[in-house]
C-alpha cells in the first residue's frame, strides 16, 4: 500500500512535535459477545440449541448466574473480558495527509488493513464523533449519493450507513429488496445490477447471502463499494467498529488479551476481527466455545503464522479464573437474546450501546474517506 | 407540568393587548367517521360485517341513501356532523415564548395535551401552513434526523410524518420492516432496538401492534419518542389533527357537538379524541353504534368526570333529524371503503382531505417542537 | 398544444444565430432489445419458452452463435441493429424560453409528445449530464418532494426517478409497497390515495399494475403525474430515453432503420417507441418476432396512417443479412437474461449501459420541466 509523502507514525519511536503520547499500564480486558443467530441461519440451530440447553449452560458454564449477577455475564453463547498482562504501549498517531485520496478503492475485508490505516482510520472515526450533529463540517458529503443495495434485510446494518451518510450531508437510495432486481430478471447477474446502479449513485454499501458478492460488485463498479457483510464471508466495518471500540474503551490496542466466546465457527465478524487484532503487539486471544462449534483452522494457522498467542477451551471459567475484571470492557455485536441479561446493561462495563454508535463513527468515516479522501 | 413564565392565557378572563378576540356565535357541528380496518384487525370483522350487511344497513339505518344524497352520509360506519345549540365561546390564545423548550419529552397519549398546550400547538400548526414549501423557514429542522420505525406498515401515517420532516428540511432513516429487527434476533426487545436506533437518529417515530409500546420505546431512549399508534391504544397526531381540524372548519372548539360513528369499541383515535375534545367547554358528544362496537365504559366514565355531556344510541336517524347540518364539516380519518360515497366528496362541508392535509401541519408542529422547541 | 412565443425550429429552413448545425450522412442502424418479463407475467411464459427453446434458437435463429461472436446477438428475444440507407438530415435544434412553463402537465403516454418537444426535452437532458454531480445547478429542485407510488415493485425505475430527483437537489417519499394504501382499507380508491399523496408531495410518481392507472391519477391530482408504466400500457420515460440513447449514440433521428425483435405482442415499451419514432422522417421499422408474439395492429395502422414505413418478419436472418453493422447500436432496456452475452459488453456498439445512465438524464429532464419550467 502506497502511504501518503507525509505519513508518519511513532511506536515507541519517533515521536513528531505537538502530539500527545500517554504511556499506560493497567490490567485490562475486553469482552466479545458472539450472536448466534449466525449459526441458526446456516442449520446449526438445533446443535447450539443443544449446546444453550445442556452444554453451554450446564458443563460449560456450570454457574450461569455467576456472571449475570457479579461477573456480568450469564451464559455459554456470551463472551468475557480476560485481563492484560503485562500491558504497555504507547498510542499510535498516524498522519495522512488531508485531502490526499484514500488508499483504499472498496471495503471488502478485513485484510485489507495494515495498523498504519487502521489508526489513522480511527482518527477520522474520532473526528465524526464531533461533527455528527449541526456542526458546519457536517455538509461534507453534500451531493453524494449512497445506494445501499442489501441483497438480505439486515435493518441495523442499512440503518447505521445511512445514518452515517445523511450525517454527513450525504443522500441515500435505498433497497432493501434488491433481490427484486434480479427477481424481475429471474436471471439478470450481480455485476449487470452493479453497472446500472453505478449509473445512479457515488457509492454502493452491499449487503448480500453469499461469500464473494461484494468482491465481485467491487470488481464490477467504477464507483467504490463496501462490503456490509456478504454470507458467511467478510464484514468489515463491523470488525473495524469492534477493534475502535476496544480502542475508546481502554485506551489502547497492544498488549490486551481478549476473550471471543460463542459459536466461533460460523460468526463472519469474528473472523475479521482475528485479522485486525493479529496487527498489534502482544494481543492474546481466548477462542471460548464448545467443541461443535469452535474456531476453525485456518484462523488459527494464520494467527500463528503473525505470532500472535491464542488459546482455545471450552470452558469460560477456566479462563475466566484467572481474570481481573476491573478494567473489563463487555461488548456485543448485537442483536442479544440472553447472553446477557439486562442487569448487565447499567453497568459502565457494558459496551454494546457505545459499540453500536461506534458504528457509526465508523461507517461515517469510511464513507468520508472513500468518498472525498483524507 | 411546568409552563413557562411568558405563558398567558385567556378564556373569559384577561386579554392581553395585541391579541385578536373573536366570539362567535352559531350552529356549527362536527362529523367524525371512523373506519372499518382496526376493528377488523382485531378479529372483529366478522360481526362488523353481520352489522354492516343486516344490522347497520337495514335497521340501524333504515335509508341508507338519505344521506349520500341528500344529507352527505351513507351508511353505518360513517359519521354524523350534529349541530351545535347554545353555541358560543372565545377563541383562546396563547402564547409560548419563542425558542424555549417545548413542554413535552414525547408524544405519546392524548392525556398530555391541556387545552393551553393544545391551543399553542394549533398556532405552531398555522405557522406550518406558511412554511410549507419553498420559503426560508423551511430549513428549521436541517441536519436533523428522524427514525421511522414502523413495527406494523401504515404507509399514509409514514408518509405524513417523513413529508412533514422533510418539509421543514430534516432527513428520514425509514424502516417499514421494523419487525425484522427483532426477527434477526428472534427475539431482541424493543428495548434494545431503541437503544441502537437513538444512536443514529435525533427522533424516533413508532408505530406499534402493542399498546404501551410507544411508553416502553420512550421511557428507554434519550432522544424524543412519537406514538404513531399503538395497537388498540392511542394514536395522538390523528387525534390532534381531528380536533385541528375541526377549529380550522369551524373556528371554535367550545361549544360544539360532535357525532362519533361507526365501530367505537376498537377505534384507537375515536378514544384519544374524545379525551381531547373533554378539555374543551360545552362541548356534546354523541355516541353512535351498534350495540356490539359501543363506546367502552372507561370512557364515558372518563367525560362523565370532567363534565363533558354525552348521549349515545344506536339511531343516527334519530340524533340527526335534531339537526341542521348547514354548518357541519364531515371528517374520516381515511381509508374510506364505502361510508361516504364520491359524489359528497365535491361537497364544501366534505373535509376528509383538508384533515389528511392538516395532519400533515400537526406533525410537522410537533416534530419542529420536539426537536428545537418554540 | 401551444408552444411559447419563443419557440423556434428549423429543420433544413431557418437556422438561428448561434446555434451549430451538423449535417452527416452515414450508414446507422439502431437495435432494440426487449427483455421478456412482461410476458411472462401476462401468462405467455410458457410459449415465449417454447418459443426460446425451439422456435427462436432453431428456425426462428438457426445460428444463434453468429452474434453473439460476430454480430453482436445470440438469440431470438434480442433485437437488431439495421442499416440507414440514404441516411440524411439536420439536427433540429428548438428553443423554449428559459423560465417558461413546461407545456405538460402530466407525463402519461408517448402521444404527448411531437418532434419539437421531444427536441426541446433532448436538450434539457443533455444540460442535466453537465449538472448531474456536485455543481452548483444541482439545487434548481432544492424544497421539492417527489412521491414514488409503486403499486408493483420495480427497484430499477424507482432508484433512477429517485436518483434524478436527489441529483436535482429535490426529496423523495418512497413506497414501494402502494398496495399497502390499499390493503389497510380493503379497497381503498386509487384517486382517494392519490387526494391524500397529493398534499405531502409536490410531483407524484406511479407504477401501476392496471393500464389507464397513471391517467386517473393525473385527473385526480393536483399536482403533476408521471406515468412509470402502468401495466400493459405505457412507460413513456423509458421509450423517451430510448429515443434519447439513439440520438446520442448516432447523431440523428431522421432516416434511422430500426429494428425491434422480441415478444412485441406484450412490451409496453415498444409500443411507445413505435409512436415517438413515427414523429421522424424515413424512419423504417422491421418487427422482428415470432407470429405468437408479433406487432399488434394498432401501432401497425398508426404508423400506416403517419406515412411511417414498417415490415414485419419473423425471421431475423433475413433482414439481418441486409444490413451493415458497422453503425450499429445494440440497445437493452435491462433487465437481459441470455439474449446478450457478456462478450458483447466490451463492444462500443453495446449501449444499454449507456441506455440505463440516459434513463437517469431523461427523468431529471422531466422532473426538472414539471416543476419549475423550461
Amino acid at each position: 500500500m502506497a502511504l501518503s509523502s507525509s505519513f508518519t507514525m511513532y511506536e515507541g519511536m519517533t515521536v513528531p512535535k505537538g502530539v500527545v503520547v500517554s504511556a499506560r499500564k493497567c490490567s485490562q480486558g475486553i469482552m466479545c459477545c458472539l450472536s448466534s443467530p449466525i449459526s441458526q441461519k446456516l442449520g446449526l440451530s438445533k446443535s447450539i440449541s443443544a449446546c444453550s440447553g445442556d452444554l453451554i449452560r450446564s458443563s460449560f458454564f456450570p454457574n450461569e448466574e455467576l456472571f449475570s449477577k457479579n461477573g456480568l455475564l450469564r451464559d455459554g453463547s456470551c463472551c468475557r473480558a480476560l485481563e492484560t498482562e503485562k500491558a504497555f504501549g504507547l498510542e499510535n498517531a498516524i498522519a495522512f495527509s488531508m485531502g490526499e485520496k484514500f488508499q483504499l478503492d472498496d471495503i471488502l475485508d478485513a485484510q485489507q488493513f495494515d495498523r498504519d490505516i487502521l489508526t489513522a482510520i480511527f482518527k477520522v472515526a474520532r473526528d465524526m464523533e464531533g461533527i455528527e450533529k449541526g456542526s458546519s463540517g457536517s455538509q461534507i458529503l453534500k451531493g453524494y449519493l449512497m445506494a445501499t443495495l442489501f441483497y438480505e434485510p439486515s435493518t441495523r446494518t442499512r440503518l447505521s450507513f445511512e445514518s452515517a451518510m445523511k450525517r454527513l450531508g450525504g443522500e441515500v437510495l435505498t433497497t432493501e429488496n434488491a433481490r427484486e432486481f434480479s427477481s424481475a430478471a429471474k436471471g439478470e447477474t450481480l455485476e449487470d445490477t452493479i453497472r446500472t446502479v453505478e449509473g445512479y449513485a457515488d457509492i454502493i454499501v452491499i449487503r448480500h447471502f453469499e461469500s464473494g458478492a461484494a468482491r465481485r460488485a467491487a470488481f464490477t463498479a467504477g464507483i467504490p463499494v463496501i462490503n456490509a457483510g456478504d454470507g458467511p464471508g467478510q464484514h468489515p466495518s463491523q470488525a473495524l467498529l469492534d477493534v475502535y471500540t476496544i480502542e475508546r474503551e481502554i485506551g489502547k490496542l497492544d498488549g490486551i488479551k481478549v476473550g471471543l466466546v460463542g459459536d466461533l465457527a460460523n460468526g463472519r465478524t469474528v473472523r475479521s476481527l482475528a485479522y485486525l487484532l493479529s496487527k498489534y503487539q502482544n494481543v492474546k486471544i481466548y477462542f471460548v466455545a464448545p467443541d461443535v462449534v469452535r474456531m476453525k483452522d485456518d484462523i488459527k494457522d494464520y494467527l500463528t503464522s503473525k505470532g500472535v498467542e491464542w488459546e482455545e477451551t471450552a470452558d469460560l471459567m477456566e479462563v475466566a479464573s484467572e481474570c481481573d475484571v476491573k478494567h473489563a470492557v463487555v461488548m456485543h455485536p448485537l442483536p442479544r437474546l440472553d447472553e446477557i441479561t439486562v442487569d448487565v446493561d447499567s453497568d459502565p462495563r457494558a459496551a454494546y450501546f457505545r459499540q453500536a454508535k461506534n458504528g457509526l463513527y465508523i461507517r461515517m468515516a469510511l464513507l468520508k474517506l472513500l468518498l472525498v479522501g483524507w
